[in-house]
């Protein structure tokens, strides 16, 4: 797990010699002491950086729960494969390579563009039973570890997570309502545009899927299986293995959010990799990440996902890392620093 | 003045038909809207980007209100000449190009990087009478003025406000409570880094600044006369300036907000041109972007000035225009459009 004490100090006091008033560019220079610590370097520029997109459909989209009906899933894929997505232009204008791998949408959607990392056309409905399996899950989680590895070993320092799946947001509600012991009230929003009438009826498969299922909190594998989808599952799998290889995990929105606290509860620790890109209007993405114990950077009422929230942090954390490199010190600058 | 009604519809159509929810980019739509308002066009991207960094000198930089001595003033003129402080790092990530100007450090810095537009070696003591003349203050807004004229010359569609000047967050605090009509104690707090007892001096020294110079809320230029200083008095000239030219005024903190306030009294209607990068924790800060009518887009703690913060800020002013610029719509996406 990433934990290097040194590495926090020495790079605090190397931003402390940078011709600046002490700790004046405030959580910035919080960012760099953390991705330095997770990358486990003093010198951590330049970063690498990756957003890994996953796509899959849910079997709860067919009880109303979104906005947009389910074929959504399958044509925003062939936009991702088209450049034509929010996310595409962000991730281009970040400097992030954009990785977009289909889970399981209805539909297959074959593009060179696209790893087919399928585990079937799309989950059960949770509000009838176990969403997944725990074959499938295991089966997603593994699929995640070796995306994980595969982009350590082409040399990527960052993930950013991603994804895409008309109902996810009903999912993450589901999974993190039962992770951390609350009422689908707390955890249920609007998603991509619900009316209250949509939220109370997500409220309420919400909660059929948790009296249904009956998930144990202390059981995070059958509780992902449970209530979440192929690419949370698959997500939660790339946080761990990522963490696991010191690579910075940056999480987006809610749904990204579910995964990374799947990934916490399978793995403890991997939190310790993670950083908050923004946080959303969805009610429960601010559990989370107090859950975590991470405070976003952004809070610009994001809430698309795609990953579009961790490209739009990226440059605050390229930036970050740009001071600690590029800056002058008071000794080579010739200022005098009789400041605090 | 910037207001053109129509354009800022127009985008948001535009916005609306990309393949994403409606509003789901939150503040980054609004933000295109603006940007777009304040150009008057439809297609404001590419919008090349200054920022425009002024450093004077305070003569109440003598009674112990900072700290930092004096001296650092024209030290880091000269660490801005040569590429080395925090804003220089951050412009060049951010692709806006740095102009740095003299409007008077004690010691005169001369190198061809930066703009010799010294008023005087430093103002006087705002404590003891009025900081600058009156035809001072007229003539630091004059350069201010030809500066923005420059800029749109050149074809700059965004100015970012930058200062640097020990000193100038008490001539910021006197200024914003005189304008304001607030008590010193609300607009002073520890700058670069004053303890609790520097802070009581700074609020003191202000008490005393609006007590010797009485200044008139109503009239603008002889309050900015009185309590400001060279770098604030330049940067509301290019504030007016650059908004009656449909360029973005883009924020930085708490002496900038300054330098808006001051633009705004004495020319109503330039807050429309202008964005706020993000809050410092100066307590004077969010006094002025309240009465500015402005969110900040950012809010990291950061307290070091420079337009280190503006710099931080624009890359989501240029995602918010590559959104618009380049994002597929639902129709050449071929995605169902079914949502809000």
């Amino acid at each position: 797990m990433p934990d290097e004490p040194g590495v926090g100090e020495l790079v605090q006091a190397a931003l402390d010699a940078k011709t600046k008033p002490r700790g004046s560019l405030g959580r910035l220079e919080e960012l760099a002491v953390r991705v330095a610590s997770i990358r486990g370097t003093t010198t951590p520029a330049p970063l690498r950086s990756a957003i890994v997109l996953a796509a899959a459909d849910h079997g709860v989209a067919a009880r109303g729960v979104s906005a947009y009906p389910q074929e959504v899933t399958g044509q925003m894929l062939a936009t991702f494969a088209a450049g034509g997505a929010a996310v595409c232009v962000l991730a281009a204008l970040a400097g992030a390579e954009l990785r977009v791998f289909d889970l399981g949408v209805r539909s297959a959607f074959r593009d060179r563009s696209v790893g087919d990392l399928r585990i079937g056309p799309g989950t059960a409905d949770l509000a009838e039973g176990p969403a997944m399996t725990i074959e499938q899950a295991e089966a997603a989680i593994a699929a995640g570890r070796r995306v994980a590895a595969g982009l350590e070993s082409e040399g990527f320092g960052l993930v950013g997570l991603g994804e895409m799946g008309i109902g996810n947001t009903t999912a993450a509600s589901a999974l993190v309502a039962a992770l951390l012991g609350v009422d689908p009230e707390e955890t249920c929003g609007p998603g991509t545009g619900l009316d209250e009438a949509g939220v109370r009826r997500k409220v309420e498969v919400v909660g059929r899927a948790l009296e249904v299922n009956r998930p144990d909190r202390d059981d995070p594998l059958a509780t992902l299986a449970a209530l979440g989808g192929f690419e949370i599952a698959f997500l939660a799998g790339v946080a761990v293995a990522a963490a696991e290889r010191r690579l910075v995990v940056l999480l987006d929105g809610f749904i990204t959010g579910a995964a990374a606290l799947v990934a916490e509860r399978l793995a403890p620790g991997t939190r310790t990799a993670m950083v908050a890109a923004h946080v959303s209007p969805e009610p429960g993405h601010r559990l989370v990440l107090d859950d975590l114990g991470l405070r976003p950077l952004l809070d610009l009422g994001l809430r698309l996902g795609e990953g579009s929230g961790a490209a739009l942090a990226l440059p605050l954390i390229t930036a970050s890392l740009a001071i600690l490199d590029r800056m002058a010190t008071f000794e080579s600058a010739g200022v005098t620093d009789a400041g605090r």
